[in-house]
C-alpha cells in the first residue's frame, strides 16, 4: 500500500509526544497499519527541545501544512477554539483528513466540524480529546455498539483527581493542594478551566453524544466545581464509607438525559473510588454488556499521543473505504441522532450528603428532619459530631436517599433560614453507579 | 446501504443472548451500523425456551447456515474445536465472513483459520472471545496501536476470581466454594478448564499474539490452576497487604516472551486486585500510554452477547472495504508477524510467595535462609507464626525479592529435603504489574 503522510500542527507536549512516538514505534506502527505512516511536514511556531525533529520539514506557518497537497492527515494540536477551528475548517476544504486531542473545539464546534467533514467525505478522528490515552471513544462507539448505553460516569480530570486524592490521603486543604498541583505543573497558572469542572463538561458532551446518538450540547451540562470541597467533607464522606470524585455523570432517563459534572460521593467498595491521583478512569453501563470500566492516563505527552496516534492508524487503515462505511463520527450515522431533552438540574434526582453547623439544643435536629420529610427527602444516615471546645455549634452530617434536587433545595432554603442552623448548608450528591 | 444478513449457529447461552440483544436494540444497532442487519437464518439442534425467535428461518443442520447464499456473515456460537472449526472453515471456504466466541477455537486453530479467511478475503471476528464484554481485543489491536506493548495482566476466567474472591471474604476452603460455583451455575460439572487454568491459558495466547505480534502458541503457556491455593495462604497473602489473584499475564523481555497463567499474589493497592466476583479484567501497559485497565463482566449470555454483535456491526461497517484495509486478525499484517522465542518457565523472573512448616527449633530458620541466599533469592518479608496446641511445627512465611525461578526452585528443592521441614513447600509468584 502507498505511505500515508502526515502534518502535525502544534509542536508543545502532545505534539513533541506525538513525534517522538510515531518516531520510536515506527516498525511496530507500520506493522499495524499495513503501510507507511510518514510525518512528512510540522507546523509550529517555534521548535520543542523535548523533540528532535531531524530532516522532517518544518513550517512557522501552521496553514502551510493544511494547504500541503502532499498531506493525507492533519493532526491539530494547537489547542484553543479560534485559530485550531480555521486550520481544521481549511483541512476538511482541503479533503485532508482530520486528526485532533482538541476538547473544546470538538465539544463547542464538533456538529458545525463533522458536517463540514461528511460533506468533504473525510473523516475528524478525536479520541485524544477524552481521557488521553484511554481509548474509550473507540470502547463506546464501536466496542458497546450492541448496547442500550443507560449511563456513564467518569473521573476525567486529572488535575482534579489529584487535587481530591491529596485532600484525602493527606486531610490537606483544597487551596494547599492546589498550589502543589501548580508546582508540579498538573494546574495550570489559571486552573479555573480543572478546578471548575469546564475540562470536564467537555469531555462528558463528547461521551455523552456518542453513548446516546446526540448532537453536542455544550452549553446545556450542569457543571460544578471542586473549590468549595473541604478537608471536612472528604473525612466525614470516609467515615460514612465514600469518597468524594468529581465526576462527569451522563444518564439517559424516561424524561430526558442529565449531563452533570459536580463532586460526587462513590461508596469506596467501587473500583472508580479507587482511582486516584492524575488518573483517569470512565464507567460505561450498557444494557446488555452491564457495567465496564477503562482505566489510564488522561494526560501527558505520551500517553495522549497514544491516542492520537491510534487515530493516524485507523485512518491509514480505512483511507480508501467507502466514506459512508467509516464510523460516524458520533457513532450513530447523522441523520439518525435524536433529539432527547437535556433535563435541567432540578429535575434530576440523586442522594445527598448535607453538612451544616446547628446549635446544640434540644429540638434542632427533629425540626431538620422534620423540614426534610416534608420536603420528600427521606433520610439514611446522619452523623452528630460533639461539640467541639469554644465552639458554639455541631456538624450535623446526613446522608439521604434519593430525591429530586429541587425537593433537596427547598428544604435546604428553609433549614437555612432557621435561627438555629449557623452558616452555609453544604450539599454534595450521592451516586450510586449501579 | 443493503442489509447484512447473519445467520446463527448455536442457540445456547451466547446463540441466545445475541439473538435478543439483536431484537431488542435493532434500533440503535442498525442507527450506528448505517445499515439493517438481520438475522436471516438460525442454526440449533434445539430451541432455547430463553429466546423466541419467532418468524426467523431455524433449521436444525446447521451446516445450512454456512451454505445459505443468502448470508453476508455466520456467527459461531456452538463452540468445541471439532465440529465449529469444520462450521468456520466451510464458512469461509463460502466466502463468509466469521464472528465467533470460541477461545479454544481460535487459540488452537487460529493461524490456520486466519490464512484461510485472509486467502478468501473475509475477516474471522472473535472479541467475545476474551473476556466476555469487555472491548479488549479492539483496545489493544486499534487503541493501544501506537504502543510498543510491554506486558498484559488478566483477570480472565470469572469462575477463578469467584472462587478466590469467597476464599478471601469467608475465609471458605477451595472444594467448598467449588461446590457452591458449580451450583450457581458459575462452573461446569467438570470445572477443570477453568480451575485448571486451560480456559484462561485460550485467552491469554489470543491476547499476547495481538499485543506482541506473533503467531498463536497456545501450547507453549505455562498453566498452573488455583487447586492447590488453600484458606491460609489466602489469608497470609492478606496479612502481606496483597491479595491471590488467577492472571494470565504475557511480557515481553529482552531474551524471548513469557506466557503464563498462574495463581498471583497482587498489592492491595492495585486497582486489578480489587476486581472481585465473576468480573473480568486486563490490565495492558504500553510504552507510550503507561498502564491501563479494562473492566467487566466477562462471561454470561449478554455481556458475551454485546461483543460478538459488535463484531457484526464493524464487520456491516467494513464488508464493502478493500480486504487489505482491514484491521488485521492479529493487529498486526500477517507478514510482519514476529518468531519472538515463548520462555520455559524456569527462566522467568518474580517475586516468590513461600509458605512451609518448620520444627520450632533453633537454627532451622538460619538454615533455610542461607539455602534461599546461596541460591540468589534474597528475602522482603518473613511472618513466623506462634505454634498451635498440639502441632509440633510452626508456619513460615516468606516474600521474596524477584528471582530466577530456577533458582527458587533449586532453593526450594534442598529445603524440602531438610529434617526439620514437614510437607511440601508452597510457592505462588508475586507480581507487581509496575
Amino acid at each position: 500500500m502507498k505511505p500515508v503522510k502526515i502534518g502535525i500542527c502544534g509542536l508543545g507536549t502532545v505534539g513533541s509526544g506525538t513525534f517522538n512516538v510515531i518516531s520510536r514505534n515506527q516498525r511496530d506502527i507500520n506493522a499495524r497499519a499495513g503501510c507507511d505512516i510518514i510525518i512528512s511536514q510540522i507546523g509550529a511556531r517555534r521548535d520543542n527541545p523535548n523533540c528532535n525533529t531531524g530532516d522532517t520539514a518544518v513550517s512557522r506557518d501552521i496553514f502551510d501544512v493544511v494547504r500541503n497537497p502532499d498531506i493525507d492527515i492533519v493532526v491539530e494540536l494547537i489547542g484553543g477554539t479560534s485559530v485550531a477551528k480555521d486550520l481544521v475548517l481549511e483541512a476538511i476544504a482541503n479533503g485532508k483528513h482530520v486528526v485532533t486531542a482538541n476538547k473544546a473545539l470538538i465539544a463547542e464546534h464538533g456538529n458545525e466540524i463533522f458536517q463540514k467533514a461528511k460533506a468533504a467525505g473525510v473523516t475528524v478522528a478525536f479520541e485524544a480529546a477524552v481521557a488521553g490515552g484511554i481509548p474509550i471513544i473507540k470502547a463506546i462507539r464501536e466496542g458497546l455498539s450492541a448496547n442500550s448505553i443507560e449511563w456513564l460516569a467518569g473521573i476525567i480530570n486529572g488535575t482534579g483527581n489529584f487535587i481530591l486524592t491529596e485532600m484525602r490521603d493527606k486531610g490537606r486543604a483544597f487551596d494547599d493542594v492546589l498550589k502543589e498541583a501548580q508546582a508540579l505543573g498538573y494546574a495550570e497558572a489559571d486552573p479555573t478551566f480543572d478546578v471548575e469542572g469546564i475540562d470536564a463538561a467537555h469531555k462528558l458532551v463528547i461521551l455523552a453524544s456518542i453513548a446516546f446518538g446526540m448532537p453536542l450540547q455544550f452549553d446545556k451540562v450542569f457543571t460544578e466545581g471542586i473549590t468549595k470541597i473541604t478537608a471536612e467533607d472528604v473525612s466525614y464522606a470516609q467515615e460514612l464509607g465514600y469518597r468524594i470524585k468529581h465526576l462527569g455523570i451522563a444518564k439517559r432517563g424516561e424524561n430526558g438525559v442529565e449531563l452533570r459534572v459536580h463532586p460526587t460521593l462513590v461508596s469506596d467498595k467501587q473500583l472508580i473510588a479507587n482511582v486516584d491521583g492524575v488518573m483517569n478512569a470512565v464507567m460505561v453501563k450498557g444494557d446488555a454488556v452491564g457495567p465496564t470500566l477503562y482505566y489510564g492516563a488522561g494526560a501527558g505527552a505520551e500517553p495522549t499521543a497514544s491516542a492520537v496516534v491510534a487515530d493516524v492508524v485507523d485512518l491509514a487503515r480505512t483511507l480508501t473505504a467507502d466514506p459512508e462505511h467509516r464510523v460516524p463520527h458520533l457513532g450513530f450515522q447523522p441523520n439518525e441522532l435524536s433529539d432527547l431533552t437535556v433535563l435541567p438540574m432540578s429535575e434530576v434526582s440523586t442522594g445527598y450528603y448535607v453538612r451544616m453547623n446547628a446549635e446544640d439544643k434540644t429540638g434542632v435536629l427533629s425540626t431538620i428532619t422534620q423540614i426534610l420529610s416534608d420536603a420528600g427527602v427521606s433520610i439514611e444516615a446522619l452523623i452528630q459530631k460533639e461539640q467541639a471546645e469554644n465552639v458554639d455549634t455541631v456538624p450535623i452530617i446526613l446522608l439521604t436517599n434519593r430525591a429530586l434536587e429541587q425537593h433537596l433545595l427547598n428544604a435546604i432554603e428553609k433549614i437555612q433560614a432557621l435561627p438555629t442552623v449557623v452558616g452555609d448548608v453544604t450539599h454534595i450528591r450521592v451516586e450510586s453507579l449501579s
